[in-house]
């Protein structure tokens, strides 16, 4: 378990659109990149570090959310693949990036934080299948089941 | 459940130095990259794509295995931080990637996919606190245990 660093901008705000939360874990959705829209992020509420820290009841609670935000995205988008991710090294505070990916998307089959491979016309957005706002209902009701 | 794909590379073969095993899963060690020597890979045994096909216990099991490996690279490495990945956009044989990651090493703070930032002298592996042998045997006592 890691100190709180000061600031630390995940214990500072929500860090993204937020679409739902428990006690334990907040799920945002990430605004900031264009070229992937269906991009969450399962933030856990209290600082830590690493996935490791938390208790085998937490982590199963962590994953069991994680696991239903991909089965969503996978139910309603039909990607070509859900990434999942737990890095930190900028923002030590434990967070799951779970990323729709799709075989036309600017960096597929590279992981979003490799090098791009093509623009896409007329945005990614323009291309799922709903409407994000719909999408982060049908997350948020899912959550809740 | 994807059907398995001909030929899954992960099928195939081990996929990097087999360091243990169970019938759910393996660990190996990642071979082929000289700037992140303590780069493993959990591999689950059976051809699924994503995480959310396997069912809750199986998930359990792979998230505990998980954290059991990151939990002996904290102790024994002292990195700067664990990444943990499941991402399969080439590979989509569900494996996860943990990789301890070091505030000198070439692409920190940037995941490995990203940029690399500079280069290490004399390369990664000598600046490890012990040798790769050692940490793949305390790795194969602590998922045993």
């Amino acid at each position: 378990m890691s100190p709180t660093p000061s600031p630390c901008p995940l214990c500072l705000d929500a860090g993204g659109l937020l679409v739902h939360q428990t006690p334990q874990w907040r799920l945002i959705r990430v605004l900031d990149d264009a070229n992937f829209p269906a991009f969450y992020r399962l933030v856990w509420q209290a600082h830590v570090a690493e996935f490791s820290a938390l208790s085998k009841a937490e982590r199963s609670a962590c994953m069991e959310a994680v696991a239903t935000v991909e089965r969503v995205l996978l139910a309603q988008l039909r990607p070509a693949k859900i990434n999942l991710a737990s890095l930190g090294n900028m923002v030590p505070h434990l967070h799951w990036h779970v990323i729709a990916r799709f075989d036309w998307d600017s960096h597929f089959p590279n992981p979003v934080w490799g090098a791009a491979q093509r623009e896409v016309a007329g945005g990614a957005q323009a291309r799922l299948a709903l409407p994000l706002e719909t999408l982060d209902r049908l997350l948020s009701e899912a959550l809740v089941a």
